[in-house]
C-alpha cells in the first residue's frame, strides 16, 4: 500500500466514524419517535452509555466503503452502518454481563452493568438490538422496501442463532462451562469464529453490495472479501490477547489462556498466526481483483485488520 | 355473545394456537437456515423451551383474525403472529431472570434460566428477538416487501426503547430498584402499561389491516381497538394477581402487592378495576362498529380476554 492510499484510507475511516457517532448520537435522542410512547432516560442513558464515546466503527466503515463502490447513497449506508453499529454493542453489552463473559472494563470505561446494573444492562442490550431492526427498516436507508427487507434478513441470520448469538454460545461451551472442558479441533474454532465475530463483518460487506443492488456474482465477491475480513479480525484479536496489554486494549487481555480457551493462535503458534494472516489479505485481495484501483480504500482495510493493535 | 358465536370463537382460538405451535416447531427446526452457519444444540433447545408446549398463544389469534377481516392470506398472517410470539416469548425469558423480576416457575414449568443457566436463558431470548425480525422479512409474510418492511418497523417500536423493554423498566423503576420508592399515579400507570403489555397487543391488531393493506381510515380503527385490548389484559392481569391462585396461573400470585407496586386495581379498587373493564368492552365494541359481523370473533376476543381466569 502506498504512502497516499494509506493516508487516504485513515481520512476515511476518521470522517466516517465522526459520522456515524454524530448520526448515533441522533438516532439516541431524547424525543420519542412515532409510535413510540416514551423513551426512559435512565434506559436511554446505558444506550448512549454503550454506543457513543469510543470505538473505530470499523462495521460502519465496511458498509460505507463497499456501499462506495457502487455508488449507493451514503446517507443509506451511514444508516444500515448504525444499525450494525447498535446490533454490534447490544452483543458487548449482553456478553459483558457477570453470567457471560464477567467484564469490568470495556474501552477503558466501566461496562454497562457496571455503570447501571445488571438488569438495566440487559433492557438496554435489547433494545440496542430491536433499534437496529428499527433503523434497517426506514425508508431513509433506501427507497426500495425490496432492499430494507433483505438487509433486516440478512442482519437476523447473521446475528441469531446461526450467527452471532449462536457463537457466544459455543464460545461459553468451550470455555468448558456446560460440560467436562475438551480440546477444540481448528474446524470448531473456526466455525465458532465465524458465527461470534465473523457474520458481521461479512454482513457489512454484504450490505454495500445490497445497498448497491450488485448482481449475485458481484454479491459474491463481496461476500468472500468480507469472510476473509472476518477471519483476518479474529486472529488479530487472538495474536492481541496473547502481545497486547490491558492499559493498551482499554479491556482485559489474556483472558483466552485464562479460559484455558483454544485458539488459532494456541494451535498454529504466533508465527503461524502471522502466516495465515499474511494468506488472508492475498485471498481477500484476489476478491477485490473485479474492482481495480476502486476497492483501494477495502484494501487497505484489510491491511488494517490484519495489523491493528487495538 | 350468543353461545354460537362464543363456541365459534372457542374453536377459532384453539385452532390457532395449534397452527402456531405447528409453526414454531417448524421454525425452531434442527436445519440451519440460508446465511445461518450452525445451530448449537443447548441454545436451540433452550429457545424451544421457552417458546414450545404452552400459551394461549393470543397475540398469534388476534394477528389472524385482524387480517381475515381483510381477506389476507393465513399463512402469511399465522408468520407474524409466530414473530410475534416469538418476540414475547424473548420478553418472558428475559424479564424472568435473576436480576430482573427472579421467577423460577411460568407456565407451570422451569423458567428458562433455571431448566438451564443464565447465560443461556440471555442468548436465547436474544435469538429469539432476532428471529421475530428474521421471521417478518421473509418473502412468504407477504409478496410486497414495503408490507414486510412496515411490520418491521412497526414490531421494533412496539417492542423497544419506547415500548415493551422500556416499558419492563419503568416497571423496575416503580418498584423502588433505582431510587426511593415512590407512589405511581394512575397516569404513569398507564403509560407504563401500555408499553410494557399494550404495545404488542395493539401491534398484532395492527399487523392484520398492514397485512391486509387498509386504508388509514380502517387502520386506525384496528389501532384503537388494539390499544383498548391491551388495557383490557392488563386489568385483567392485575386482578388475576389479586383474586388468582398460583397453581391456577402456572406462575405467582401476589406479585404486585408485594413488591409494593401501584396498580390500577390498588388505585380504583375491585370494583372499580371490573366497571373499567366493562367501559373498555363498549369503547371495543365501537372501534369494530364499521365492520358489522365480520368482526364478531374479535369482539368475542376482547370480551374472553377481560374475563379470563388464566
Amino acid at each position: 500500500m502506498d504512502a497516499r492510499t494509506h493516508d487516504d484510507f485513515t481520512r476515511r475511516l476518521t470522517a466516517a466514524a465522526t459520522e456515524t457517532e454524530a448520526l448515533l448520537a441522533e438516532l439516541l435522542g431524547d424525543a420519542p419517535l412515532p409510535g413510540e410512547i416514551a423513551r426512559p432516560p435512565r434506559l436511554l442513558a446505558a444506550m448512549r452509555h454503550a454506543v457513543l464515546g469510543g470505538g473505530k466503527r470499523l462495521r460502519p466503515f465496511l458498509v460505507v466503503e463497499s456501499a462506495a463502490l457502487f455508488g449507493a447513497a451514503r446517507k443509506g449506508a451511514l444508516l444500515t452502518g448504525a444499525a450494525l453499529e447498535c446490533l454490534h454493542c447490544y452483543s458487548l453489552v449482553h456478553d459483558d454481563l457477570p453470567s457471560m463473559d464477567n467484564d469490568d472494563l470495556r474501552r477503558g470505561r466501566p461496562t454497562v452493568h457496571k455503570a447501571y446494573d445488571d438488569a438495566t444492562a440487559i433492557l438496554a442490550g435489547d433494545s440496542l438490538l430491536t433499534l437496529a431492526f428499527d433503523i434497517l427498516a426506514r425508508p431513509e436507508v433506501h427507497s426500495d422496501p425490496l432492499v430494507r427487507s433483505t438487509l433486516v434478513l440478512e442482519l437476523a441470520r447473521a446475528s441469531g442463532l446461526g450467527g452471532m448469538a449462536g457463537g457466544q454460545m459455543l464460545d461459553l461451551a468451550a470455555e468448558g462451562r456446560f460440560e467436562a472442558r475438551r480440546a477444540q479441533s481448528q474446524d470448531e474454532i473456526l466455525t465458532l469464529q465465524a458465527m461470534k465475530t465473523g457474520a458481521l463483518l461479512r454482513f457489512a460487506c454484504r450490505a454495500g453490495a445490497i445497498l448497491g443492488r450488485a448482481d449475485d456474482k458481484t454479491l459474491a465477491a463481496l461476500d468472500t472479501f468480507g469472510a476473509v475480513i472476518g477471519k483476518a479480525f479474529q486472529i488479530a484479536d487472538d495474536l492481541l490477547d496473547v502481545e497486547g496489554d490491558t492499559a493498551t486494549l482499554g479491556k482485559a487481555a489474556g483472558k483466552d489462556a485464562a479460559a484455558g480457551k483454544a485458539t488459532l493462535v494456541s494451535i498454529l503458534g504466533i508465527d503461524g498466526a502471522h502466516k495465515r494472516l499474511d494468506g488472508l489479505i492475498v485471498e481477500g485481495e484476489a476478491a477485490l481483483a473485479p474492482f481495480g484501483a476502486k476497492a483501494d480504500i477495502l484494501r487497505a482495510a484489510a491491511r488494517f485488520i490484519a495489523a491493528r493493535k487495538t
